[in-house]
């Protein structure tokens, strides 16, 4: 039964999943593979046929029945679906070590984030360009997002002033915050929130470690 | 009733929500303060003062009815259990955009984290250094690793290659992995496996904001 009303909200567990079966497809057509089943991609990765296959209804791709998905098809129906293939402008608070980092990771515009624009408060970097990607003040932001139209914010700042700096880029526009810091913030209602916990990951890999 | 036997593995859910206490008790000492009770952490955080209190009893901190924790203490504290105070050894294996930026990020450090070195396959950066750190060719890595002992691999290749390139960091001593790709890598038991997923997390922000 697939669902195919774009009304219909995915759930954020199923879509978190897509990206692992676009890599594992894309890996498969560069095998020379033409076809796949979800039994197939079940084998390679622990999510049930079934469950894959309900998480695919939710994509405009019709699998045939005891054959499978044809790849190439796959590949550019969920490309599409997670946003991939559009340019998604975004803006960047706190060009420190971890800022500068993602201004200079090209890989997040082959996945649809174009960072338009850094911001800081420290002269030694504002009006400079970090990979080619410009730098300005922070109290520049209103004004400049008037042209830049950034609907994306990425948090980088000191943890200490992630509620503040996150509050100031939603009064500028902005309507999704991907928060790499570990403060927990707030958001409004209608304001979409993602966070990346880079130190949380780090916290459980030392704590499993036992290290 | 406070949990302090070692031996109890504190739940990962729990291990991930601790960082932000950390990230906000310290924010509470920067503007002078000095004890914090669960309450006052479950009004800046959305999470019930009674599950900070459970979560807290798993860390080796005694607070005092209806006063508080000591907010020097419980930071001291935190850092040591969540093993940001130690330096762990890691290798990172995939000196692309985002490999590079990750070893540039000199702020993994700060939370314990000590890459050592790289590993690629590509001519161009082999034998070089990226912000200090060397790059080696990924065939010497069995040989460097047993002066090196990182036991923390961090996975920055091609998706294509995330399971050989994991099944090899494992076979060279590797004994957790956290994986930047978008692949759905597997592991073998016993192995701890961290996966930062920053493509599923654009793909939600890209979802939920309908652009």
């Amino acid at each position: 039964m697939p669902i195919q009303n774009e009304s219909i909200k995915i759930p954020e567990p199923a879509l978190r999943r897509l990206p692992w079966y676009l890599s594992y497809v894309k890996l498969l057509k560069s095998q020379g593979e033409v076809i796949v089943s979800s039994t197939q991609i079940a084998k390679k990765i622990d999510v049930s046929a079934s469950q894959i296959a309900k998480d695919l209804s939710y994509v405009d791709i019709n699998g045939k029945t005891r054959v499978g998905y044809d790849i190439d098809e796959l590949i550019s129906v969920l490309e599409t679906f997670l946003g991939f293939k559009k340019s998604h402008k975004a803006v960047l608070f706190g060009v420190g070590s971890l800022g500068a980092a993602l201004l200079s990771d090209s890989g997040l515009e082959q996945y649809g984030l174009k960072i338009i624009a850094g911001f800081d408060v420290n002269p030694a970097i504002v009006n400079q360009q970090v990979h080619h990607i410009p730098v300005f003040h922070t109290d520049e932001f209103f004004e400049r997002n008037e042209k830049i139209q950034a609907e994306i914010g990425i948090l980088t700042v000191p943890p200490g002033y992630a509620q503040e700096v996150s509050d100031y880029m939603i009064r500028g526009g902005i309507k999704g915050i991907w928060n790499f810091t570990p403060f927990r913030i707030r958001v409004p209602e209608g304001v979409v929130l993602q966070n990346t916990s880079l130190y949380a990951h780090l916290a459980v890999m030392f704590n499993r470690l036992g290290s």
